[in-house]
């Protein structure tokens, strides 16, 4: 027998992370009984995301165009460029502080075991763009989790290897702590006092 | 400055049920990242489902076809009416139950002061039914709240004044329990245990 229209709607919603079954049914009720406008307008959003969200060829965030907003924007810094894990902790690291600089988005971290190396995460274009001599300070931002900070280790590494002073955000930061999951002020703080790395 | 489709998603993404600005944020990303395909499905069945489901004309539930597949199968008892207040609670005792009989979906509860009286629950068509002869028992499944307990109390003199036997499921549900949230076990138990409404 095949699944009715309802029934396939409660699956798809399935797809959302943290969502079962129970909640895609309330979803999929809640849409039909009160938001059959503001569905319809997730699927349209929805459906032109999926297909014209790539990646910016400069910073690796997610962005529509070739370049994201920040990196075709005039008025950044570009001598300080600020690596992160994800959009998300981009989207933390700019919401939290009054940084004016460029990010990069490594899209992971280190993780030799799962197969992600330098080359996965764009080190080889990230040691490129160093090496262009515009930057002057790398702001490593990445967690304070094993994985995060080896892989803070390894930038710091590449930094100077280009005559870029590594800094690293340290005080306040929660140790394992994931920099999305921490609190604005704290994370501002972190921002403000961070520290150049030892080598 | 207009928002990004970034943006734009996760703004959308915040009419559904439950989901604040962080999760929004979470769900686009995890689209993004993972599951592109899952998303874009998501799009299409959501684009047709808020097109095209109704509503059954025969028992109110939602419906894609103008009679649902439960009042269009031949297999279903007709000599029983079950009442409920939502589709959710319709999907609830369908699960939990062996019941092979008919439903009617009130889609709410009478609640004066909000203006939904019998008109807007459609009870002119339940009475008009149950005055057909085909009904002979109305099992009245609204919740055990207030406004469910005067609802029930309403269908149960409608019921007698068609000559149709009312029952009630009662025991082991909770007082103020709403039925879609009552397991499986007590809503079986409450439902293969009800009985006759007094007058
Ligand atoms: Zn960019
Ligand atoms: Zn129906």
């Amino acid at each position: 027998m095949s699944l009715s229209l309802l029934e396939q709607l409660i699956e798809s919603l399935r797809v959302l992370p943290g969502v079962g079954q129970k909640s895609a049914q309330r979803m999929a009720y809640h849409l039909l009984e009160r938001e059959r406008e503001g569905g319809q307008r997730l699927a349209d959003v929805l459906a032109e995301a999926m297909q014209r969200i790539g990646h910016c060829s400069l910073c690796r965030d997610f962005s529509e165009q070739s370049l994201c907003a920040i990196c075709a924007s005039a008025s950044r810094d570009r001598q300080q460029l600020c690596v992160v894990e994800s959009p998300a902790d981009r989207l933390a690291i700019e919401h939290a502080t009054g940084y004016r600089g460029l990010y990069y988005v490594l899209q992971g971290r280190l993780s030799p075991l799962d197969g992600i190396g330098p080359r996965e995460l764009g080190l080889d274009r990230l040691a490129e763009r160093l090496s262009q001599g515009e930057v002057e300070e790398l702001i490593i931002a990445t967690n304070a989790t094993v994985e995060g900070e080896a892989t803070a280790h390894y930038l710091g590494q590449l930094a100077r290897q280009h005559r870029v002073r590594p800094s690293r955000l340290t005080q306040g930061m929660p140790l394992g702590g994931e920099l999305e999951y921490v609190d604005r002020g704290t994370l501002s703080y972190a921002f403000g006092s961070r520290s150049e790395m030892p080598e």
